[in-house]
């Protein structure tokens, strides 16, 4: 990053404290302090030092405790809050002072309750930055460590809240939060749950960073209202990237409504949901729509690691539900294995002849109530060689079918190392539902799901086939400079210098003069555009002309384009016509924009240019800066990469000029990051192959540093 | 329909019989005979007579047993076949000799093992054409009548399967059936369920004709892996839509693959993905991809009737869940109500100032605990006059806090009408869970699937309200004449005579006649072109060319354009050059085209044209014949409509003349539909507002009655 370093405190000692001090322990069972040393001393494996701490108590059920942190003779790793609001700032300072290195405050009624509760906030932060301990919450629902069972919470859950795994779980926002660990009772398996509340000082990229580096943990599941601090957050997801963990991520707010509710409950701008998911993509981290699809692909990454190149067998003993299951496989892209020989050998060796032997596998329910042929088969497509991942669907609770086949999944998912992924489709769940997720295989709730989840797997495995361990994004955020226009003159003699071809044309300042340069550069035809830095509609005020074809055309055009801007601005203002030889058919439009997001700092836009970006939506988007893959990638995402690469036997048009295009812009704009704002090709005409690109318009908007000072010119940069 | 007429059997004495025998009665209770015989004497209340067959057995269990159904003095309504493969043929054939009014086959071992099963099943469709005796099966479940508790089935599991309601389904596969109707585990009430197995007669026509009728049934709910008869569905399901049923499809068979699965399962033709969804959306079949969607929105439209203009209120106990599910309501295009004063009165009334209560509401889950707040402000929720559903998504099981809720839930739908949709998406479930489903609210499992489904409901709603009574589809299937193809000037002439504006051009035979045309025709510029019915791709082979702008210049396109058509087809196959005026810009470009789709018949496909319908599938479809405003739906559902429709504030173009373009083309269609097989005009340019369309190339396919004899002439035709 550009930024100041971008410093993460270690937290280990937050979420593996050697000791504690429990501020606001509580007899009484159903306080928030009683229960919290509940879930400590009963519901916990904690062996460190813990200390009560309460004015009101000498002891709590036969435990000392002292009126004051203050009174601990060596301040302990971690401080847990359980106190009225109106003590809770007081009790942090102590803390700091004392040497506590990590506070959990649970108390409510800080920042969510409105401005007053910010400020107390910033004082938190204060305190924070000034004693070096850093604070959890407030208004959280605590640290849940699975793995090491340790409960830093107060919840009356946590004692049930117990299936360790490698998952990760940090979160904005407690409910959604808790709504993915109760998927423990569907057999997933979390490790640590961080949920930092209204995250005062500790926010959920402190976490991902953790967790990153935590070696329980294999995969990091995130739920986001808003990216407070983008670079951060980026800085956190990459450190996880190169690490090789996945992470999982369902953001709230892509739409106005979600982006307002969301802002009304945590105060977390939304930002702009098309370049968070953009930035989510090019960081590896998958991205949801909903809870249950959260766990679906937590719990398969969680299993196995995805090369990006599987085929899918599937494997059901109903025909409907394996035609239902291939049909939604083929409708998501994804490839059904071609089963080989000593397959289909086996299959049909151990099924009857109206049995479905041939991917997908439809081994009857007739067949089932034999555990043998089960195995047997499930083995055989499980063990295909040319088979990566093995769907599963269940459509009903089948008594003793389904728990034979329920049996017959774990066994040989022991056996073999493909991944196995039951769908348990009913609303009725039995014997088979129970073993399969006793047994480990966490099932999914529906086909689509199902398909879903392999979808985003193998798309993970692909986006870690091209990740570039050294790439770091700009990440500078925008300044609040204010933003001027370059003419399309200015930028075009920008882009010249910085290798982007643009059209040989020449401003004429009277309509004689634009005769004259309509003989020296017209081929044939010419572009005739009024050039100002104040009109950034040139078409809609009668700015431009097309296809000029003589001198006497070329004057009149003058005259009346002249005219046209005179009716809009003060005659300074309008540098005269642009006049440009006309460029000839073939050529394909596309558009390329580079503009700073307030997040994430820089992102580039691609897509065909004309109606297709408005009206269909075909772009693609990247931070900056751009190599030479990611750019191919970017122009392969669009649908019009079908046009530019010989759409229905059509010439193909020349795509490596557009990436060298791409990366020169990327390059210039990575260069004068702190300038440039903003900066748009529309349109970029494609050639055909081996004739390049060449920019018909484009502006440029900058930062000014000082009044009337444009800081980027012909000769300013390199 | 155009064709036969379509007869559907009253199926009540099939559903309902008053005298049933069951063939292959066993006492054997694990056998398919003891199994149907323990279901109809101990888990049905069938009060009718009941009739054991049995050559092997003087009495079961008390009961008289008889040797053959030709021992009985009086043919029952319904016999149900539980006998060996190889008795089953003759004994349809006593069954119905002897007078027997339907006959349920579970037998297996017929048309899935191969060609010979279904010769058999062809001899079984003889038995019931000459005896009149309708056939169930082979190959299936039997019926299961939930709402008579009359269980027509060997399976244990019909005990259980007992939640009555007014859902019917009718399935193809019953694996698929079966996975629906435990659905019932989940609160999903449902009346009937038949399941034809290898449909050798009755088929999912006969069973959703009949449910349209059957007053208990108020939601039909289908899964499909092909369309056998394509006009006898569309009766049958039109039959519903008349009758105010909703219908809601599971159609496999989308992809490749599951096309080639459903047709190796049941040897169904899956037909084509996109025709399926266009025939199903006209006809107001709510079209959904996965047994859960199916579970959700057949639910949802049992409880209420949706009038297309919902609006949406958000009710939840979590800041994260009510953002989430907002954010969804947006995504998916549905509005937030805008609450009406007095609802935001009684929420801050009942509310500390931290919850929010602008919906979304979040109410906090420390609210919940007090029962009277969660009823009142659910209350007030529901009751606002703007709201019309309300969607509670409850994130976790939470012990007291959800159980209360829950408790809530019930007790204000129990007050008001507006339907409460309660999402249950912990995997975790509880007394609040039960409740729920004890209440009749069966709980969807996941935000995205709720508004999914209410997203279908209302898109159902939207539907009723423009649904013609009285408009019947053309419905006539492709014949298997030869298809020949009218040349373009042919093809424009009847265009012309049936009223679609055509350039006004004239054939050239010769190059100075081409020159003389050009004199007479041409606008500046002219367009030329080959003519000749056996070139289709005139483009391609050198046969057009644009721009012609002076006679020496069409002299010589006549040459160029000639030569190369000699190189394809022999002198007396190319009619000459067309040469026809150059249509000015501004206009758009769309596609409009008929063709004979195999299961359906007639539709029309509309689309931009250029690139747009192959890069972005810009298209819409509908059977023929047209109506005003659904030719106008029509195009209002492309993306096109916004580009006619002044997109960017740019100019507006002729959608009148579009609309009686294409009614003109579907009326012309469809008085020739036995002769048309095909008919496209690309492009058909749509001029500005005012100015009309003109049809700038257009070909037609017909079926060739006589060898050389062309059906439709412009003097052919009224």
């Amino acid at each position: 990053m550009n930024e100041s370093p971008l410093h993460f405190t270690d937290l280990s000692l937050l979420v593996h404290p050697k000791s504690i001090a429990l501020i606001g322990a509580s007899e009484r069972p159903d306080s928030i302090g009683g229960r919290t040393l509940e879930n400590l001393t009963v519901w916990s494996d904690f062996r460190g030092e813990l200390h009560l701490v309460n004015p009101g108590y000498d002891n709590i059920h036969g435990r000392p405790c002292v009126p004051s942190i203050r009174d601990l003779d060596q301040a302990p790793d971690l401080a847990i809050l359980a106190v009225r609001a109106d003590a809770v700032l007081e009790t942090l300072r102590d803390c700091g002072e004392h040497g506590v290195k990590f506070a959990i405050v649970f108390t409510s009624g800080f920042g969510e309750t409105g401005e007053t509760g910010k400020a107390i906030e910033a004082r938190m932060r204060e305190i924070a930055t000034s004693t070096g301990m850093r604070i959890y919450g407030p208004n959280c629902p605590g640290v849940n460590n699975m793995n090491a069972r340790l409960g830093l919470c107060f919840s009356p859950a946590w004692r049930i809240d117990q299936r360790p795994g490698p998952i990760g779980v940090a979160t904005q926002g407690g409910g959604l939060g808790r709504a993915f660990i109760q998927g423990m009772d569907r057999g997933l398996g979390i490790g640590l749950w961080c949920s930092g509340g209204n995250e005062a000082d500790l926010e959920v990229s402190d976490f991902i960073y953790y967790m990153a580096e935590a070696p329980d943990i294999k995969v990091i599941v995130t739920t986001l209202e808003g990216v407070r601090n983008g670079p951060r957050f980026m800085a956190a997801a990459l450190h996880a990237a190169r690490l090789g963990k996945p992470i999982v991520a369902l953001k709230v707010g892509k739409s106005a409504y979600g982006a307002k509710a969301a802002q009304s409950h945590t105060a977390a701008i939304a930002g702009v949901a098309a370049i968070n998911s953009a930035v989510f993509r090019e960081l590896g981290i998958v991205e949801v729509d909903d809870i249950d699809e959260l766990i679906d692909i937590a719990s398969l990454l969680s299993r196995a690691r995805p090369t990006g190149r599987e085929q899918v067998a599937v494997y059901s003993f109903s025909g409907g539900t394996a035609a239902l299951a291939s049909d939604m496989v083929g409708l998501a892209g994804l490839p059904l294995a071609a089963f080989a020989a000593q397959t289909l050998q086996k299959l049909r060796d151990a099924l009857p002849g109206y049995a479905a032997i041939d991917n997908p596998v439809d081994v009857t329910a007739e067949v089932l109530v034999n555990a043998e042929v089960s195995y047997a088969t499930l083995k055989a497509t499980a063990s295909d060689p040319n088979t990566d991942i093995v769907l599963v669907p269940i459509p009903v609770e089948y008594g003793k079918t389904t728990a034979l086949l329920g049996e017959s999944l774990v066994k040989v998912q022991r056996e073999v190392s493909t991944p196995i992924v039951p769908v348990w489709m009913s609303d009725r769940t039995g014997a088979g539902h129970r073993t399969i997720i006793e047994g480990g295989l966490m099932p999914m709730r529906a086909v689509g799901s199902a398909v879903l989840a392999v979808k985003r797997f193998i798309e993970y495995g692909r986006w870690r086939t091209r990740f570039n361990n050294a790439w770091t994004p700009l990440g500078a955020t925008a300044s609040h400079a204010a933003s001027l226009h370059l003419s399309e003159t200015e930028t075009k003699a920008l882009l010249a210098k910085v290798g982007i071809p643009v059209p040989d044309g020449r401003v004429a300042r009277a309509a004689d003069e634009a005769a004259r340069i309509w003989r020296d550069v017209a081929n044939g035809k010419a572009v005739m555009k009024i050039v100002s830095a104040s009109i950034t509609h040139k078409t809609d005020m009668g700015g431009v002309r097309l296809g000029i074809a003589s001198e006497s055309e070329a004057m009149a055009a003058f005259e009346e384009i002249q005219a046209n801007g005179l009716r809009l601005c003060a005659a300074p203002d309008v540098e005269g016509v642009l006049v440009e030889p006309m460029l000839c058919a073939p050529f394909v439009e596309v558009v390329v924009g580079i503009h700073q997001d307030p997040v994430f700092g820089h992102v580039c836009t691609f897509g065909l240019g004309g109606v297709s970006i408005e009206l269909f939506k075909d772009v693609s988007r990247r931070l900056l800066p751009r190599t030479a893959q990611s750019a191919r990638q970017m122009i392969e995402e669009t649908r019009c990469h079908a046009l530019l690469d010989g759409f229905r036997g059509q010439r193909t048009y020349d795509i490596d000029a557009l990436i060298d295009a791409l990366l020169k812009l990327s390059d210039f704009v990575t260069r004068h990051a702190d300038s440039i704002g903003e900066l748009e090709i529309n349109p970029l005409a494609v050639r055909p192959q081996g004739c390049g690109v060449v920019a018909l318009d484009a502006v440029l908007c900058y930062r000014e540093r000082k009044p009337g000072d444009s800081p980027l010119t012909p000769g300013s940069i390199d």
